[in-house]
């Protein structure tokens, strides 16, 4: 189905759907597209005989399905739109069904566009699920124009080569020796930090839907979000109490880290509290007044993007070993979910 | 354990773990009690070895239980402070204990100075899980002054006789051809709205904590409830589109009448969409813009409390057959959840 410039497949869900007589069906859509959800369910209802139930809750990524369902045993399937699957932790206690949203934006124009500022010979390429089919139209364009384009696939939590997660850049870091600098195809400012802050070597980034390149803006970015972390880091250092937060997301669920976290916070002569939520919102959190700083062991968005929403700090895995002085700021690493 | 004028049976907690060995516990407070997590947490840390994970999440009574813990193993009990078990919703795929928070407030002194606002012989005792253990002082007050107090148990959902919940007031409905009146022991406002509007019958609440008797006061706030409801009614009669919003948590889970729910709208000629919620929050319902009604099957406080922060109008089952002229105004009902 084209729908409002992606294409999903939703006939491959109809097929699976009536072949299996599925009556139940949860439908997760993603953020950007939830304001379509009639025309998904509309289309089911045309097509099947399930009952479709949207989901509500927001949907963050294949790291975030729906795990309420353990005692809610009428929903015999879950379809989530709008994500590739993160194969390692793409189980749940019902059958799941990824339906990845591929843009039909162009990405030529873009990248054309993007090669006069290119340094370098070889060139990593990264992308994001959307832009993912069309990661040889940009392979081609660079090596029409002399460039080495390399592509890798990620580890197991990556699902197809040359694909980045908010969480998860091993498909950049796998070939940081082997690259000059990196070209990122899709929109946003969050992924290309990501690339910036993990890889330390030039990104450019190249928007299909604005046709934007951008470059010294990411750079300038990049400093303002690293004085940000620089003052959470300095905010947190007189902390007695750290609240440390596991989330309960089936692909965000870092329950391994705690106890090494916990015995090095006790290792300094400080208190520490374990926590566990399935949504991070600050005014969950304020409930938990003795805590002095909270330590996110969930999307690594949640203590960049949402920074400024917490009343108090709250810091990654990386920089509580800067502010317990166990690695020194120059040591700075962004926040992943990595295997 | 006594601890802010609460008694909490953690000893009893902390035998079962150590003799368990349980290993990793999620302790789930409710609101009321969350700001001394830290002093349950230390408890449990010098009695037992487990690791004490505190939940985030907001829990608003026994049908909230944690229900992401199906796909996160580690978890081997959760612990629910500061609620009776709702004996027909209390499972889980992992063990789980309530510990209710049992008041020291006096309840006698409140009751005393009620007395002279009875009318009637036959009295309905009703309270909340806190002051439970109290109801016998209550009776003993009602009799030595020539009332018959009348308690009595609710339906499946229900733990102890006399005992309401937000959210069914079924102790109250069985005897209400028996007593002239009822007598609410608790704080809040909400449980005697539910009373007044439920059974229809005079009620008188006795707030243990400050000593407050409240009866021309909850008339009056059942006055504007109803002017609220009734506006609500009218703002939702133009609608052309509802979403009937399912809440995926354990206890609150109606799946059960959304067919008759989605038949109703469809006899209208309206059209009707399922969501499914873990958890209500306007802002999650504002992104389903083409929807121009709710109608929540979850919390019945979600409709009536929470309804000035929804934009579009929100609505309970029984408000949509008013809606849709299938029943009058003067039939109007408390939304319950009963069994």
């Amino acid at each position: 189905m084209n729908i409002k410039g992606y294409y999903i497949d939703l006939e491959k869900a109809v097929k699976i759907i009536n072949k299996n007589d599925y009556k139940n069906i949860v439908l997760q859509v993603t953020e950007g597209l939830k304001h379509i959800f009639k025309d998904f369910v509309d289309f089911f209802e045309i097509k099947t005989k399930a009952n479709i139930f949207i989901s509500a809750d927001p949907c963050f990524g294949a790291c975030d399905i729906p795990s309420f369902f353990c005692e809610n045993t009428d929903i015999d399937l879950i379809i989530q739109i709008g994500h590739l699957p993160i194969p390692e932790f793409s189980e749940s206690s019902i059958p799941i069904m990824f339906l990845n949203a591929f843009s039909d934006a162009d990405v030529s124009k873009v990248v054309e566009k993007a090669l006069p500022s290119i340094k370098g010979k070889k060139i990593g390429v990264l992308t994001t699920a959307q832009h993912i089919h069309k990661i040889d139209d940009v392979k081609n364009i660079l090596f029409k124009n002399n460039f080495e384009p390399v592509i890798c696939k990620g580890d197991k939590r990556i699902d197809s080569p040359g694909q980045i997660l908010g969480c998860n850049f091993s498909a950049a870091t796998k070939i940081v020796d082997d690259v000059d600098m990196y070209l990122f195809i899709g929109s946003g400012t969050f992924h290309p930090l990501g690339l910036l802050l993990s890889t330390k070597k030039p990104v450019i980034s190249c928007d299909p839907y604005t046709d934007e390149v951008k470059f010294k803006e990411l750079e300038d970015f990049k400093d303002m979000i690293l004085r940000q972390r620089y003052g959470a880091i300095a905010r947190s250092k007189d902390a007695k109490v750290f609240g440390i937060v596991v989330c309960s997301k089936s692909g965000q669920y870092r329950f391994n880290e705690v106890e090494k976290i916990k015995k090095l916070i006790e290792s300094k002569n400080k208190k520490s509290y374990i926590l566990i939520a399935n949504f991070f919102l600050s005014s969950f959190l304020e409930s938990f007044r003795d805590i002095d700083c909270f330590v996110s062991l969930g999307c690594p968005r949640v203590a960049i993007d949402d920074y400024m929403q917490y009343e108090k700090p709250i810091i990654t895995p990386i920089e509580l070993e800067i502010v317990l002085d166990v690695k020194k700021w120059d040591d700075y690493k962004f926040d992943e979910i990595i295997n």
